[in-house]
């Protein structure tokens, strides 16, 4: 690699098992030669009163100058009033929208091998707006909003999301036969935009039929994309379908072209430290993070590495049914690169 | 049995498929020599001034008199302004709380075999309060509405149905680490309850994580509460993991001990008057109502006779792969009651 190549991304290893499976996705980067330098921030113990939590000013900055990172987990601080780090997050750089691939891995065995679908959950707004109060005593009432500008964002990305990978189908998950005005609204600007897409199949499918088809028959989604709360719901749900959150990759895609790749699940504090967590939905990640620069052929290296490791299924962490430490599993997939 | 015995329930046979499936329903229960006189109401073409609905004042009366019922399929009226025929019903009989008991079908193979779990799901408030504005152009809210009065009385019935059926486990599902105020509401009350009944385990799951472990390993769960929305979302996923609502039981519990059972499947208009409806899910429902009525005998005898059919597999309808009409399946049944 030439050094004028180089990027810089941003690199948050995160809380509990985060920073040793950062360290195994810096191991295959570095045995695929990508030509990425990091710039690490740590998740602090003392609340940045510039961010109102542990998330420091300059590790959004580097994020937002950089426009690319990739980020372990993170635990929510224990205490009254301290904001969600993930939420301060999606907020300060404006993660619009929240992008999980999932798929059946040849190898894995679960009760499914046809799941081939991509959900993509609008991340800012909905039941996430944190407006709550109480009406009279005992009675209280959240807001969802839902916003004209959100909604085409997510839907834009969507339809942009599914033409560029070749998908076919964009589902619009929603309740709007009950949340007329809110989901009406993001349902309207779905239909906005599948109309500048002819070449792609635009379907509405109401949520609880969409969890109940999915449960039943997943092969039937392909892109599907949601308000924050069903987002949210739905991804789980569909991680779980293919071995649940340690093998699903996600990237949130933010204003201004950020792409922050993600691992979802939890810091396992009981684990940390311990050489026994499972680094692949981070590697996974990682490698939707090389996609997006456009770095296809170690993307390609890397990916192909870690199926292949699976499908073999004789080195696998514990959560997964093996007896694999965390670098034992890292290097198997290092020398399959 | 004497004529003393007799007890009047109020039957709305629905749309579609409706009046067919309800007539299976009439057979099996004149085999099994139920003692019920039937009241039935037909859903009408006319708007009734005083429901606003296809609903009469008068059915609605049936209810509130005999507190017991059984309900086919309704068909949600075209045109603005008419209101759901279920939603109407929910509101004007104070219909409370959702049961749904979902076990794995012997004989009837889906990717699951070991479901064995009720929902239970709050059926009045929450994200079905009607209450929608648009703030400014382009920004729209939707409130969410949870009271004291209401968690704390799906939280009683759900404890009550747990002590009563002989299960262990309450699991309050929520996303209370969002919508602290509204859901924080709803889990204080299951709290509070759950203090009373020290015999069962009480839990709380965050419904993005239920909905991956309940795809991963639904033999985990035994009795869910939760409010509207995620119950609308988590029975219908429930529902899938048994074959789907042709299946599926459910009976509505009300104010003034109403029990309303109901299948809650579509009115299916393709194939109404066809004789190929499943008549499962209302004959299972209707199983429930006698249970209801400590008729337990008869319920037994039928509920048996179903899953006998079912298991043999020779006679089933279209839906589940089966080439039997309604009536054959349901000759089949009173045959074995
Ligand atoms: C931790 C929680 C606030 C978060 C969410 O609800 O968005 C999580 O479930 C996720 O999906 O990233
Ligand atoms: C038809 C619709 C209004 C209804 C609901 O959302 O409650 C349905 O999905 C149900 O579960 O009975």
């Amino acid at each position: 690699t030439e050094a004028g190549e180089t990027i810089r991304a941003t690199l948050f290893p995160g809380d509990g098992i985060g920073p040793e499976i950062a360290e195994s996705v810096k191991q295959v980067f570095n045995v695929a030669g990508v030509p990425i330098e990091w710039e690490e921030h740590y998740v602090g113990t003392e609340v940045d009163p510039r961010t109102e939590s542990f998330l420091t000013w300059e590790s959004l900055e580097s994020v937002r100058r950089n426009k690319v990172g990739l980020k372990g987990p993170m635990a929510t601080p224990i205490g009254k009033g301290h904001r969600s780090l993930n939420l301060t997050l999606r907020k300060e750089l404006g993660l619009y929208a929240n992008v999980r691939p999932c798929n059946s891995l040849p190898g894995y065995k679960t009760r499914y091998d046809d799941v081939n679908l991509v959900t993509i959950r609008e991340n800012t707004e909905g039941e996430y707006s944190g407006l709550e109060h109480q009406v009279v005593r005992g009675v209280v009432e959240s807001l969802k909003i839902i916003t004209r500008q959100a909604s085409l964002r997510v839907a834009e990305y969507a339809f942009h999301y599914a033409k560029t990978n070749g998908r076919e189908r964009v589902s619009a998950i929603h309740k709007a036969n009950i949340m007329r005005k809110t989901d009406g609204l993001f349902l309207k600007r779905c239909r906005e935009v599948a109309e500048k897409y002819p070449e792609i199949t635009y379907e509405e499918v109401i949520i609880d039929n969409c969890c109940m088809t999915l449960v039943k028959n997943p092969g039937t989604f392909d892109v599907l994309v949601m308000p924050n709360l069903y987002g949210d719901i739905i991804s789980d749900l569909c991680a779980g379908l293919i071995g649940g959150l340690g093998l699903t990759p996600s990237c949130n895609i933010g204003e201004g072209g950020i792409c922050l790749a993600e691992a979802v699940h939890g810091s396992a504090p009981d684990i940390s430290g311990k050489n026994l967590a499972n680094p692949t939905a981070l590697m996974l990640s990682a490698v939707m993070m090389l996609r997006h620069l456009q770095f296809n052929d170690q993307a390609d290296r890397i990916h192909n590495a870690i199926l292949q490791t699976i499908a073999e299924g004789k080195y696998r962490t514990a959560d997964l049914g093996g007896k694999s430490s965390t670098s034992d599993y890292t290097k198997v997939v290092c020398d399959h690169i």
